[in-house]
């Protein structure tokens, strides 16, 4: 297959709430080098991209306030692969949004659809699997997902159970699962049968707009009622009105637990959705004493099983705190449990009703 | 008595790393706002002294590294004020200098010395306290100390055993004890008869330079060398070579323990030598969570009896933690439990080892 019709959606648009305050709302995870490797989250993403989308087709799609950051981090991309929403609607309406762009440059078009803040690493792996991904969705009507093999009963992810085998590693859905209790999630893990929803899609343009109209067809009007702004001066107009009309809602309740040809190919490259600092932590390496810092140094006394987050050459010093998250963003300093990070976003509310926009 | 032969020394030399990293080499405590009251600890020190002491009789003794904190905190004083150390030696020749330099300028002399980091509460007392103690210096050859009432069994104190009464709150002193461990000083606390050494001496400068010569000739005979120097152009030159040669030796040592001409003023002030973070939470009012904050807002759960001392306006956002320093001066970090806060040196220590002089 050539490549010239395969495009790849960036979703870049998350205010990284979790990670607070060393993710802010105006420098959110994606956009930080959280890895220590000289890239942000961001630009990993596009690079990993680079070898299997030629550069052009490349689309992101971010909240107006992140246009800067985009441009900066991908100096590469025109204006016009810069997709800016102008309200917050969850992936249903960003995804929708993008599938009506793409098919009015190319009818033809099959994209990937991929989150800009998690890790993958194997990337050979990675490119061989999206490959034949897109190769199978070119050659069907199907909406396929990149399913993970769970490697824990995580009781914060989406769950998919496989079915019968189509092709290679590509199988139909038979259920999808949000967000297990624990005893489910053990069941799950037990089965084998059972794969993390990567949040990673592939499809057609067609095929997804297709189903949009069959299992959202609110969703779909909205976009359809502009088909012919799509790939026009006029696009950014008829966004500014459409979107903000729009239900804020997941692409997974939206179309991927209602239709009916949805598949999912069981992939092997290693991924983490970042999604926590308990994750980040588990996925770093660690010093000799048990930690994990970012971009800091410690002396550690006592001190083990502690993740500390803080910007530039700050030195730390501590002493009897085991299981820490330690966050530094310069004009704030969170210390909190890892067992208790759940309760971070409550604190970003505290935070906010006391002291307004300021710290967040 | 005229106010015009009374002078008063404060020793500002200190290098405060009990409060690292909240105090730092290049700006140890006593040149910090250490309460918030907008006036530095020195700057305090000095305010104290000015209804007692005629302003150009003041004079600083500090380290010739913090020449330029002392002027731009006191402004007032002229550079003939300000007594500059070539090393640091302890109180013993710091003192010694002072005496020589004030008695070629005045020999009839009387003077207070006092540390300029403590905290004192109360001060129309002290101005009373002080004021009597210059005159029982100025009528007798007295070494005369202040004695502060201990209201607790500190083991890392000097005490003073009063003797017989001379008049008003004037007594010979019976014994100094450096630091007991805390079966003695609970003893001493029951008997009554003992007070904390607060560091706060009155004599003649004739007085001092008679006991020097009595009981620490060595060291006095450095300065005596030297008399014909000090109070001219040539006495920054005679001491630049003379007081790197002293021995390093407290003034307790070298003299108040020797001497027969001892004398301790028992006083109602308070008095706080803010020697220990522990101190300073136990004097600092707490918030309604029993938490101290210095400088900083602090969102705190499930986390009681901390203080928190940080640069500016910083939010510390904290949980799960109880009865710890946080101490933050922008690009060091420290966070220690207060029952290890004698740890912090060999932590300094250790940071001077990894880092050099980076964050000390």
């Amino acid at each position: 297959m050539n490549q010239s019709h395969r495009y790849c959606v960036i979703m870049c648009g998350g205010i990284g709430s979790r990670f607070w305050p060393y993710s802010r709302t105006n420098m959110p995870k994606q956009f930080i080098d959280f890895l220590g490797t000289g890239r942000s989250l961001l630009q990993m993403s596009y690079d990993r991209i680079l070898p299997i989308v030629p550069k052009e087709n490349i689309v992101i799609l971010t909240n107006a306030q992140y246009a800067d950051q985009v441009k900066a981090q991908l100096p590469d991309l025109t204006d016009n692969q810069i997709l800016l929403e102008p309200a917050r609607r969850n992936t249903a309406p960003c995804i929708a949004w993008a599938a009506y762009h793409i098919a009015a440059i190319d009818p033809e078009a099959s994209m990937i659809v991929t989150p800009s803040d998690h890790l993958i690493t194997r990337e050979a792996e990675f490119e061989r699997a999206v490959t034949d991904g897109f190769n199978f969705v070119e050659a069907n009507d199907a909406l396929l997902t990149l399913g993970i093999a769970p490697t824990r009963p995580e009781t914060g992810y989406g769950y998919i159970q496989v079915g019968e085998e189509v092709e290679g590693a590509i199988h139909k859905v038979k259920t999808f699962t949000e967000k297990p209790n624990l005893e489910l999630a053990q069941t799950f893990l037990r089965t084998g049968e059972f794969f993390w929803n990567s949040g990673i899609f592939l499809w057609k343009a067609s095929s997804i707009i297709n189903a949009l109209a069959a299992c959202s067809p609110d969703l779909n009007a909205v976009f359809e009622s502009g088909r012919s702004e799509f790939g026009t001066d006029r696009e950014r107009t008829f966004i500014a009105q459409a979107f903000p009309s729009c239900l804020s809602i997941s692409i997974d309740y939206a179309v991927m637990e209602r239709a009916s040809n949805v598949y999912v190919q069981t992939v092997t490259f290693g991924w983490n959705d970042l999604g926590t600092w308990s994750a980040l932590y588990d996925m770093s390496p660690k010093n000799r004493d048990g930690n994990v810092t970012q971009r800091c140094q410690v002396l550690a006394y006592n001190s083990t099983g502690n993740i500390f987050a803080v910007k530039d050459d700050k030195l730390i010093v501590v002493d009897g705190l085991n299981d820490y998250i330690i966050a530094d963003s310069g004009d704030v300093l969170l210390i909190c449990p890892k067992s208790q990070e759940q309760r971070i976003k409550q604190m970003v509310n505290d935070a906010k009703v006391n002291y307004g926009d300021k710290y967040l």
